[in-house]
């Protein structure tokens, strides 16, 4: 902001001169100044995104260097601009989208190539007259079924890149080698340069400050399951605490913090696609279990759409006041603060157990313990005669949590799936607990560390 | 299946010599004939994706006629690839697809173009030494700086590839412009066979067999409306009908007809960005307010959780029998019955209204409809003196529906306020109706066609 008055202080003095370039000109160093805001920001937020700008950066150089030094550049020619055109198109931000980018454009254009060397061969068969039409219509079936097979998701998923980078190479292979004599040699050239543009972005990715698609899922999906807690820790300790009895909910920030959970799918799915193409790395094994992230990611959805739900139903129906049975409309509170606190322990042990790649130990235990008071509240007001009509908002936001209880069961048992595919560390059982003697009034504690 | 058992009696007389290759040989067939049938259901479910893969064979085969015929090869030389890269890279399946990148890619290579041969002046004037030194800062500088901005989120989701292209080209420029020497010439020639691909990519989209991103856009959320609507008249017909009270919901398809709705923010934000790319087309007039689709997007999403949270709930946690006061419980059910079905006609009003472009004439009345059931249903439940427990599943239903008939306000709302902006045609009202004389025991049926 200093910048900017002391930029204001010096045009004012100006300001009869150019009446109307004032007010433009400050309103070009405000729009300057957010700018340079947001994009502080966006290197704050993650500085693996400045790395990977000049990781870019330094790959090109490199390949550049190619065409620098004269030696290299009299056995590859004209064709190094295909290392360059390679590394600007195949690198990618994670170590998976680069492999797959890459390998992608490796065997499609090896592929392409030699089917476009044989259409070749073929077309000269037919004479000068044929030879124009026959690749013509080679390019036009090719170009149509390879488009086509794009539209099969297994193939859009996968190798989409592949398929577009297989048409470019046929058709360019099959276009060019009308005129041009040398073509293998050509092909050979071309074929070197992208390897060697490939060989260029995968060193890059892989070595310096690299990024992992998988590493971000197993981090995405952690948070995942954090966001789902701190919204039952927010109901536990705002909605059923005895103070929330009558405070008004809107805005709190507890009944928003799932909503990035609802969309999730898609990054999910992306990063799990390029997971499968990365290699043993850190903690993650090859063959690592990518497909029960997704599986864990189904179910969180599935809570947030509850939860999403229950927040709705708090903010926009109105809460009535507890009637004069105040015994009955506090013990269905207590029991929905406690499923609240239970689960939300669980969900933190299964998001903390992922981050820790460590087998949950107390979730399972957690996880009973709601669906225990979830019983207990079904038992009592079984035997209840009758139910107040103004007990009915509890006892329907009794009904939510239930759901949930079941449905975060249905998560700890697919974290312990996880758990076993990816055969997570088993945390030693405590053998001896040491007691520490401590004040009176104080809660015992119980010194867990061997 | 005639001509996998065609083929299986013929290799059953060889098996005894390949007893190995029997088995392998029915698997491959099984195999090709499932891979056609996924093949058939993807172009049957489209057929516009078949039309699209012949068009992307037209564009390429009509450049390369460049190539082939000799007087236009002279005057471009092998520029003349750069044409048929442009049509594989730029061909998009929907016009706004292929207008984005098209413009994004000519505009890109421009700016990319012109700076890259201005670094290539400053850098000569540097001397035989320092040339390559900064030619190779200026690649890795703007690389880098260009790399990053692809992570804000405006450049990302309009002009991530031009950004591309943009380091493409300058890139291609500043390192061929050491060894080459006509970098005016060359730059010209790339520009026009490039402009030439996107214009031949252009004409192609737009003048055959056109697929429109905006159109797509604007079916899709119709569907889902429509879909919401199936599921709300499902409940009505099934859950809330007399029968339906002991029914099991279980495997019922009205129970999971919203699913796709769930995760439809990637797609409508993708065609939603396409679609302002698009030129006015059929009743989609220039600044057609493509974002108010996103915003009844937003609301039939809210509407899909809640009807995930009812639908887990009503397939969960089991249904209690009706207890002795038969006339309470018919009462909730009847007003549910009756909020499902009326919600579900003003969905179907709104989905119908989108679909022909007319504004909305009945949905407001339906919608109002259920807002009058809901306020009866609450005022008879207060006046109560006590609800049993068995009731209470019915009544938690009813809140549902409750929070689902608000939300269905606000849907109404806002395809009211698309019906404005997008100037809906707005229905004449029935002047004069032909009532035509029936049998007996049939319903009157008034003809409402002038």
């Amino acid at each position: 902001m200093e910048f900017g008055q002391e930029g204001s202080q010096k045009v004012d003095n100006s300001a009869p001169r150019w009446p109307f370039i004032v007010p433009r000109f400050k309103n070009t160093i405000k729009r300057i100044i957010q700018f340079a805001k947001t994009v502080k920001k966006i290197g704050d937020d993650d500085p693996r995104r400045i790395a990977h700008s000049f990781k870019v950066g330094f790959a090109l150089t490199l390949v550049s260097i190619f065409y620098y030094v004269t030696p290299l550049f009299a056995s590859f020619g004209v064709s190094t601009v295909w290392a360059v055109l390679t590394v600007v198109v195949v690198m990618e931000y994670t170590v998976g989208g680069t492999l797959s980018k890459g390998l992608n454009r490796a065997f499609a254009t090896l592929l392409a190539g030699a089917l476009g060397v044989a259409a070749h061969q073929i077309a000269v068969l037919c004479g000068d007259k044929g030879e124009p039409v026959l690749l013509g219509l080679f390019v036009f079936v090719l170009a149509a079924a390879a488009t086509f097979s794009r539209f099969i998701p297994e193939v859009k998923a996968k190798y989409d890149y592949g398929v577009m980078i297989f048409i470019l190479t046929f058709s360019l292979v099959a276009v060019s080698s009308y005129r041009v004599d040398e073509l293998i040699e050509l092909a050979h050239q071309r074929l070197s340069t992208i390897a060697f543009g490939v060989a260029t972005c995968l060193g890059t990715s892989i070595f310096v400050f690299p990024v992992w698609a998988g590493e971000d899922l197993h981090k995405l999906v952690a948070d995942n399951l954090e966001k789902l807690a701190c919204f039952l820790e927010g109901l536990a300790a705002e909605y059923f605490a005895e103070k929330g009895a009558t405070e008004d909910m809107d805005g709190k920030s507890f009944l928003k913090v799932y909503m990035s959970v609802l969309n999730s799918k898609p990054t999910e799915d992306f990063l799990a696609n390029l997971a499968r193409w990365e290699p043993r790395h850190g903690r993650f094994l090859f063959r690592h279990p990518w497909s029960q992230y997704q599986t864990i990611g189904v179910l969180s959805r599935q809570c947030a759409y509850l939860m999403d739900a229950l927040a709705t139903f708090i903010t926009t129906l109105p809460k009535h006041k507890p009637n004069m049975d105040q015994d009955r409309h506090l013990m269905i509170q207590t029991a929905c603060g406690e499923m609240s606190s239970e689960s939300a322990e669980a969900l933190k042990e299964l998001s903390l157990a992922i981050r820790t790649m460590t087998t949950p130990a107390l979730a399972n235990h957690h996880a009973s313990n709601a669906v225990a008071a979830m019983e207990n509240l079904k038992d009592a007001l079984s035997k209840e005669i009758n139910i107040l009509p103004n007990d009915l908002h509890m006892a329907t936001t009794a009904s939510f949590l239930d759901l949930l209880v079941i449905r975060i069961q249905g998560i700890t048992s697919s974290v312990e799936e996880l758990a076993r595919l990816a055969h997570f560390r088993r945390l030693e059982p405590v053998r001896d607990a040491k007691i520490k003697p401590i004040a009176d009034g104080e809660d015992v504690i119980i010194d867990l560390e061997k």
